[in-house]
């Protein structure tokens, strides 16, 4: 099947760009002695995960339980969830996904990590900790400071669970490739820091997970950091772009969509909207509209509604036509895959292959 | 069960507010000789399609084939589906729904009509048809001006197609209370034209359909509108309340979240991020944030991850602690249940009903 074939909106993911972005990274990362455990909230889907374990990927990260049921229910075994767990049903959960995967959680307080060891042990699992450090992002984590000492001490040995060492998320850490190297300088600062600090206090730092995709290619430079956990790298998206880590050539998927309405002048509308792009905003560049509309010199998706994007052609070097087809590269590929309960597979402009995105809708 | 033993995050909808909004906008339509065919795209929930006729709705509206089929299977009847459809698997897919239900569709070209024309008299159906005029949303419809009357009475005229009036859609009317009223003065000349161009015609426009939440209570003050297609209305938002159309206390649904981290200093993080909420933009008001945190005085969504939303303390009037529930208006209600396969009815703290969400996902 012509992917000019398929009803429209659909997500397309180009198989051979996937995989080079798959392989490229795998082979940075075993130059540089990387563990690398891919976010697989990126794409939810437990075979591309399949696909990056099977180019060496240490493990996987997920950020939900939920997601973790629809990767172990695959097969996949070593998961890394990134999120702070509260609640007896969530934990009642991760004491049946540790019977039968190798389950890790991130845990920035005592508070939390408390009742998943008295979870684990009255569940007779064992279950693998990390606490998790704030270097700048501001969201979750402890702060890098002595104060913080007492509470990783403490959680490493709380009963049943296992230490697997520390966890930071540079989210900030994004911009153009040159913005980035003074963030960098600054992340080493506080990773210094925060080694010292751990060494001082005899904490072991052997396993030290960092990492996003702005920065993947730069985890080498980074103090003390064993592993990384970036998600978008496998697609990236017009983010990744304008944050000059890719280009448009290696974006893999895209969103195949109809303009719908040519009505009103200066305006193509197509059958992609919020819920099918997603609304995130355009977080590096000129911050501008909502995806790149490929092959279309000067067309710019200026705004959405539900389940219409709306086309400004001021600029364009030509005029889309009603009926025509228009792929765009979303701002955030993420959000957009969370929309969709399928994925078709590309190669030279034919679908081979089509994928449940098994893990969109976990919420919890 | 009372609604704090749910895991976190889910979507409550309070129930006796969403009835008091079903009925209170039925009366009034009542009381204005309006009809009302509520746009379901808010909720795709049969059962509350089914609810809002049975309190008087003339029909229902929709987005997508997909919706109108999820609707169909749950014996909806009369099904408006106001986008622009295009494309040969929509079209037999329109067909077939045709021969079960009383279907229209709005379109704004002949290059669109054509086809379903044509569809709908290969396979020996009949199908509504409403000519969509732009009125100043400048989205999808025709111009209103002499040139649109060839072009709307060669789709009146088409074969197998039953010429169903005229449709707008007023998305440009909200803001204030205030502000409003300008843009109802302006959009009056508009649809005051848009009669004398039809009547001029002989074109029959005893059914035109506008109206969207922001002005819903204002409907009866457009000129020659027989009938309103809102949506929101059945819960409200913060986009509503914002635009002075409804008040907090008559928003029906709410975000059930947990406070998963507050490691970091002047932050609460809880886990709905824009997976949960949907990163759609307030439109009104002061235009900042991600919703309305209820009984936290001063607590701010300053900013979504994808699995966090980042609550700002600053001007907190008291500090949530590590596990508190919090509840979220959002911004935008249809977008949110979007992401959820199921919301949960609540009455009195106990939850009474669970709905999955049929037409979710529903691209195409």
């Amino acid at each position: 099947v012509h992917f000019s074939d398929l009803d429209t909106p659909a997500l397309l993911i180009d198989v051979d760009i996937m995989e080079r972005n798959v392989c490229r990274l795998a082979e940075y990362c075993r130059q540089h002695s990387l563990q690398l455990r891919p976010h697989t909230k990126t794409h939810k889907i437990p075979e591309l995960a399949q696909l990056q374990v099977g180019h060496g990927a240490a493990g996987i990260t997920v950020a939900k339980v939920g997601e973790a049921e629809a990767m172990a229910d695959a097969g996949l075994h070593d998961i890394l969830i990134a999120y702070p767990l509260l609640g007896e049903k969530k934990l009642s959960r991760l004491a049946a996904l540790a019977r039968r995967a190798h389950i890790t959680v991130a845990v920035d307080s005592l508070v939390t990590a408390r009742p998943i060891s008295e979870t684990a042990r009255r569940e007779g699992v064992s279950i693998g900790v990390r606490a998790e450090f704030d270097t700048g992002f501001r969201r979750c984590g402890l702060p890098i400071d002595p104060s913080s000492i007492e509470t990783v001490a403490a959680i490493r040995d709380l009963p049943a669970l296992e230490w697997r060492g520390l966890q930071v998320y540079p989210g900030h850490i994004m911009h153009t490739a040159s913005e980035r190297n003074g963030l960098i300088d600054r992340e080493n600062e506080r990773l210094t820091r925060l080694v010292e600090l751990m060494d001082a206090a005899g904490i072991d730092r052997s396993i030290l997970s960092g990492g996003n995709t702005p920065a993947a290619y730069q985890a080498h430079r980074f103090v003390g950091v064993t592993e990384i956990r970036p998600g978008t790298y496998i697609f990236n998206d017009k983010n990744t772009v304008c944050a000059e880590a890719a280009t448009y050539a290696d974006c893999a998927l895209t969103v195949l969509t109809r303009v719908v309405s040519r009505s009103v002048s200066g305006k193509a509308i197509v059958d992609a909207g919020s819920k099918t792009l997603s609304a995130d905003l355009l977080l590096s560049g000129n911050r501008q509209g909502y995806g790149h509309v490929m092959d279309h010199e000067g067309v710019v998706v200026e705004d959405l509604s539900e389940e219409h994007g709306h086309l400004d052609l001021a600029r364009a070097a030509r005029q889309p036509r009603l009926g025509d087809l228009i792929r765009i590269i979303p701002n955030h590929v993420c959000t957009c895959i969370n929309l969709h309960d399928r994925v078709y597979g590309l190669r030279n402009e034919q679908i081979v292959n089509e994928w449940a995105v098994a893990g969109r809708g976990k919420v919890q």
